[in-house]
């Protein structure tokens, strides 16, 4: 099978983004002062290099559309039951595919021989996290409470036990943890 | 007006209780394997010996209440608008008060005279956090995921930024933040 391995960025409270998608919140996605120092590497560039696609669910999906260029140079596996192949844009054919679910998207990505598969959006890495198909979280924390937005984890069927690996703090003010699924 | 200090665990999916009140998933709470090494000092007296009284809501009020001893020392005012006066164990009245909201509590700690408050519970900290009435928080993340329970944080009518003051990782995988409010 697939290993999944999450990288992601959330506010304190928990939030991925706000409840229509925006990212603005984000340094480096904001206007001036919220810019993100440069040099700050969050270590996304070695994360994705050992990873063979990316499994993540429709509102992601189409936040990543929104991106000018398009963010990602791997296979996508998109997990929705709305979407179909014809609302995938033109450019991306051959490079996104539709899934009915998190089943479909682990026996998917086991057929490509994917051995690393980056697990993103909120729902797809819950559904990741309650089929124990998550390896280990990359977790980011941004200085901010929304109060509201998508969230990072849903509903589980039981306690998820972590071991912690290492924690960095970077001058910009994010946290980031990373944890093994014990 | 007295200053809002928070100092709360929180699960990685940011519950700070299971629906039921239940504190068995946090270290030292547990059996066996899951007792906290008792040398892990992660602040907490330190942290309450700067304040002049607690501020909290009634589900945190009513988990400490199953405490034996109970575990506060200080002086302690409930919000809540269901509970009264007669609610509060004969053995606690003097040292515990029922205030009706947010804003009451806020004036009768000035009244009281309190410079620091420790604001406690989900719902009190966030309407205080939305009342701009906290100062800084001391937020530590035990590493499990619950999928539910009662939150840390609410809804909020706006951002509230944070300026990251330092974290600290634990050897039991606790890793703890502070924060002032921006």
């Amino acid at each position: 099978m697939t290993a999944g391995h999450v990288f992601i960025a959330t506010s304190l409270d928990g939030y991925i983004a706000r409840a229509d998608g925006g990212l603005d919140w984000l340094p480096g996605m904001g206007e001036g002062e919220d810019a993100m120092p440069e040099a700050e590497d969050h270590g996304y560039d070695a994360f994705i290099a050992g990873m063979d696609g990316i499994v993540t669910g429709g509102a992601t999906f189409r936040v990543a559309l929104g991106f000018d260029p398009w963010p990602y140079a791997l296979p996508v596996m998109v997990v929705s039951r709305a979407m179909t192949e014809d609302g995938v844009p033109e450019g991306l054919r051959g490079q996104v595919r539709i899934v009915r679910g998190i089943a479909d998207a682990r026996a998917a990505t086991a057929d490509a021989g994917w051995r690393h598969a980056y697990i993103d959006g909120g729902q797809v890495i819950t559904g990741y996290l309650a089929a124990g198909a998550i390896a280990d979280m990359v977790i980011t924390r941004v200085p901010v409470l929304l109060g509201a937005g998508l969230p990072l984890f849903g509903a589980l069927p039981g306690d998820v036990r972590l071991r912690h690996l290492g924690t960095t703090a970077f001058p910009s003010g994010l946290v980031q943890s990373r944890y093994a699924v014990a």
